[in-house]
């Protein structure tokens, strides 16, 4: 089939190719074969099935199944931050049963590249499964961290592939094709099946004018496109944006200008730990400069020493030094790049800004830049960090106004060029919330396509194409699964819901000893109260709640009530309809019995 | 003194005005009055004490106090809305307690415009102290209904004045001006003391075409400027906005073009319950194309009642109907106006999102304009109602591509206009977070004023201003005061830090019965968990919990250590060591021991 018949999806009703494959093999009114003319019988292609465990309706833990024909491969494996509502989770993976299931049909995991919400499920998935990895070197130079931190390095097998290369899965072939993102050594990947190609991006970006390596491989995908795409999976993240992500390139012109007004103070960067390019383009302006360079957070620190390893970044002789030497050279010869651009409470930037770091004092000598912009949800935690740093008399640049950030991510015109590249029959927006996969639908919709031709999904929603459908098929378990210290999925729904209960409005306990023959009280009620009142001030009150305790044991006890169940029951109850009307508000009333 | 030398004072370093300031009355060399020519006996003009109990450092719970020569009023008296780490915690009010020392001095409380970072904390401050109101009619008429919720409204005296008067408490007159904001019957006010007159500019904006009313009262500002002003208060929230904030009536013509654009579709509307002028915008753009207003949300039902019989909202005929009387009408004759543009949990638009709200059901028919920006901190929230509304099908119109929103704050330029008119010694940004109160300090460095003029000050910080100086004296008692129910105040630092810590680990309770003489457990330990492990899974952990409990409450009787002091820090100490080993988290241990 022409590229010319594949781009008509997009801009006609009903294209040739949809005609044309109607016609095929059967009489659609008779439901027979025709018998006048010699009709090839039809090869009869495998669906592909695509199903989705996160990165759908959300922004982080992307995670991808591909299987066709019996064999199935797993595109990246991401964890996602918990929102506010998860209190004390650390961080949320996958529900990765449905892997654990088919765990016979799978045949590899392909990373697209190094980013948390891609890479930082897998300790938790190779735990439990044994897959083999395929990423390009810096890719796995930073998951071979992270698996040695969960001891996992001796049993996973991890193979580097390079972009540009295509490697085999069961009866798939992967094409790696290099885009440009705020990570070097990303990929896309056009994954070739027996029911035809699906392309996913990952994520991605045009940059004509990289800080490292090439432009995205606009050619592979021309080239995947031309041979006929059945489903493109792409990114959605600035799918609400207009125009073009800006080159990373501009913001070292931002730098430089920056750099001539910090003058005789220190600087002190702060952006993300995996923006190679970005640190580069700081070592590069400090070394214009005459200054010399520290990290700062575990992990910078670490994510540099990967990336210098494996060359990624590259280190001008003598610029770097440890931060126990800042004190041996002046301000004005110091570039301290350091975490914390989002304003995490643990991070060195933080730390800085309330005084709680070891090493680093901040204050009116200081030049602050912060290179990121907040993620949402971040704004306030950010603000505040800046607002600590101001009154501390640093010098910060945290405005939009210096150009000292640009995405990772494709806005809408470039979306636009691969889907113009790509030219697929079938379109599922990925890598998004609600309102960034409808922005791409509507994107999608624009360039053309048909809406039937575009499948919205949803975390464990599954979907089959081929060549003549593509519908929706029974979901696939799915979920978030939440990791808390060393626990992975003992905090669920009734906890957290408890963590609420506890965190907004405190407890009040009711401790007391009962007689086993005739439940009368022995000892106590006591009242003990965390997180509802300052107990100094309030003990009328919490007084009055140990009366009426008292009444209640002593009431069940003379009517014969030993049931626990009833007895706690009526504790609650009535306490907490006490503690309303004096308050209102609502602890959780905890009655503890014990026999004696 | 002329408006042109005051103006100097932006310019020079020092100005005729200082310099006639410092030769006046006394020889300064000698220290003694020349005796060679007559000099007028120097009439020593009282200093002018301006403290801030909120407002400054945080955006909400506006709240300054002017003292001179023993009289003293209160500017505004606003509430602020809870960090998110003020965990259960509904609203946060000032700390009164320097009013409640002084209120023998207190003259009144003038009252800027009806926002209830203005007025919020006016329950709480009369509950304790009796003071009467100065405000404009709105103002007021706001107040009025909150202070009947109280049961406040015979307690207290509400004088309403209009914009343009003068009113006289103590030894000061005080002149409300006329500024536009987004609620009507906003005020300046020009505070004439024996000290110096010092300006306060509450909220403002400058719009050349407002909905309703008119353009800020430029020129008595520019006559107060030029009769001499000694200090300008003015507000900071977008100083940190280059150029002009647009006319409110830019509104009219987006709202206009969606309500062509939702066709066929119910049209809903979310915008704050308290801009009137808005909502007037919708009910006017509502009349034009045929359709009948409805509104939901308690608040927004209120204000429009107070709007309306004051005066302040224009209704043509027949355009108000029901919420209940919606069924009736096709949906292409409805606009439902609505509160919950910031994604507030409990408010109407969420509630439909979520399909919580009783009477209306939303979905793929319903074209909603969120007309409004998102507060910094409530992206989050406002992002995830969109979702659930798209997911419901609905159109939504939330970006700002669409002008459906215009602040009600003055930018940079506007700002710049406010001091060239005002032209005073001193100045001091309000109204702020520390970003914001910089900026706006670099803003008036930039006009020309000089740094030693300008005073950053922070809640509880109090300046002496007169002609010839300003500094900061003694601080006043301030704070933030937590609301939770019905109680203010009973919840602090150590309530907090207890919900923080529940909310985050949850707890574990110990609970056991000893025997009075020796000591040794009668009943128990036994084990209860909240919001920490889900309990039917983690039986092991908890069983070894319960083992370790009961050895060391049987060792310490062993050693007949009696002291419960004792016996509970083992107990915390020990069980959090190995709950810590076991699973890396830290909830709050609670032991619980009686005796029988």
């Amino acid at each position: 089939m022409s590229s010319n018949n594949r781009n008509m999806n997009y801009k006609l009703k009903q294209s040739w190719y949809n005609k044309n494959q109607n016609g095929r093999g059967k009489n659609h009114k008779t439901g027979k074969r025709g018998s006048s003319a010699y009709v090839p019988k039809p090869i009869k292609k495998p669906p592909v099935k695509i199903s989705f465990l996160g990165g759908l309706n959300e922004i982080g833990k992307n995670i991808t199944l591909i299987e066709c024909d019996g064999d199935m491969i797993i595109v990246d494996c991401g964890m996602a931050f918990p929102d506010g509502d998860m209190l004390g989770v650390d961080l949320v993976i996958p529900d990765f049963s449905y892997i654990e299931q088919n765990v016979d049909k799978v045949r590899g995991i392909v990373l697209t590249h190094g980013h948390e919400d891609h890479i930082g499920g897998l300790p938790f998935l190779l735990s439990k499964v044994n897959v083999p990895l395929y990423g390009t070197p810096l890719t796995l130079g930073l998951v071979e961290n992270k698996l040695r931190e969960h001891s996992l390095i001796n049993k996973v097998k991890l193979n580097t592939v390079n972009a540009g290369s295509t490697i085999h899965l069961g009866c798939m072939d992967i094409k790696f094709i290099h885009v440009n993102h705020s990570i070097p050594d990303s990929v896309a990947f056009a994954i070739k099946t027996p029911g035809g190609t699906v392309v996913h991006t990952g994520d991605f970006k045009i940059d004509c004018t990289p800080i490292s390596g090439d432009t995205i491989d606009l050619s592979s995908f021309a080239k995947v496109g031309d041979e006929g795409v059945l489903a493109l999976l792409a990114e959605s993240t600035n799918a609400d944006r207009a125009g073009y992500t800006r080159t990373e390139q501009m913001v070292s012109e931002s730098l430089d200008t920056l750099f001539k007004k910090a003058e005789k103070y220190r600087i002190i960067i702060a952006t993300f730990a995996s923006n190679v390019n970005r640190v580069q383009q700081i070592i590069n302006c400090a070394e214009k400069h005459g200054r010399k360079v520290a990290f700062s957070g575990r992990s910078m620190v670490n994510y540099m020493d990967v990336a210098s390893k494996l060359g990624y970044l590259e280190l001008p002789k003598n610029i770097l030094i440890d931060i126990d030497a800042l004190k041996k050279y002046p301000p004005e010869q110091i570039v301290l790049v350091t975490t914390g651009s989002q304003g995490e409470p643990m991070s060195a930037l933080s730390r800085m800004a309330y005084s709680d770091h070891r090493k680093v004092m901040v204050g009116e000598g200081d030049f602050i830049i912060i290179s990121a912009n907040p993620i949402p949800g971040n704004e306030k935690t950010v603000g505040n960090v800046v607002d600590e740093l101001l009154k501390r008399g640093c010098k910060v640049i945290y405005e939009s106004m210096y150009d000292v950030h640009v995405s990772g991510h494709a806005c809408q015109e470039e979306l636009k060029l691969m889907h113009r590249l790509v030219r697929p029959k079938y379109f599922i927006p990925v890598h998004g919330e609600q309102k960034h996969l409808r922005k791409h639908v509507e994107l999608a919709e624009h360039l053309g396509m048909e809406r039937k031709n575009i499948f919205i999904g949803d975390i464990g929603k599954t979907v089959e194409v081929c060549d003549d459908y593509m519908k929706e098929v029974a979901s696939v378990p799915a979920g978030k699964v939440f990791v808390d210290g060393l626990g992975v999925g003992d905090v669920g729904s009734i906890v957290l819901r408890d963590r609420k209960h506890l965190g907004q409005d405190g407890l009040i306990i009711i401790v007391a000893s009962l007689d086993v023959y005739d439940g009368h009280v022995i000892s106590g009620p006591d009242i003990v109260s965390r997180g509802f009142v300052y107990v100094r001030e309030s003990e009328g009150l919490l007084d009055e709640v140990r009366k009426l305790a008292l009444s209640i044991l002593e009431d069940c006890a003379e009517k014969n009530i030993h049931e626990w169940g009833i007895i706690k029951n009526r504790l609650r109850e009535e306490i907490s309809k006490l503690i309303s009307q004096k308050t209102r508000r609502s602890p959780m009333i905890l009655p503890i019995l014990q026999e004696v």
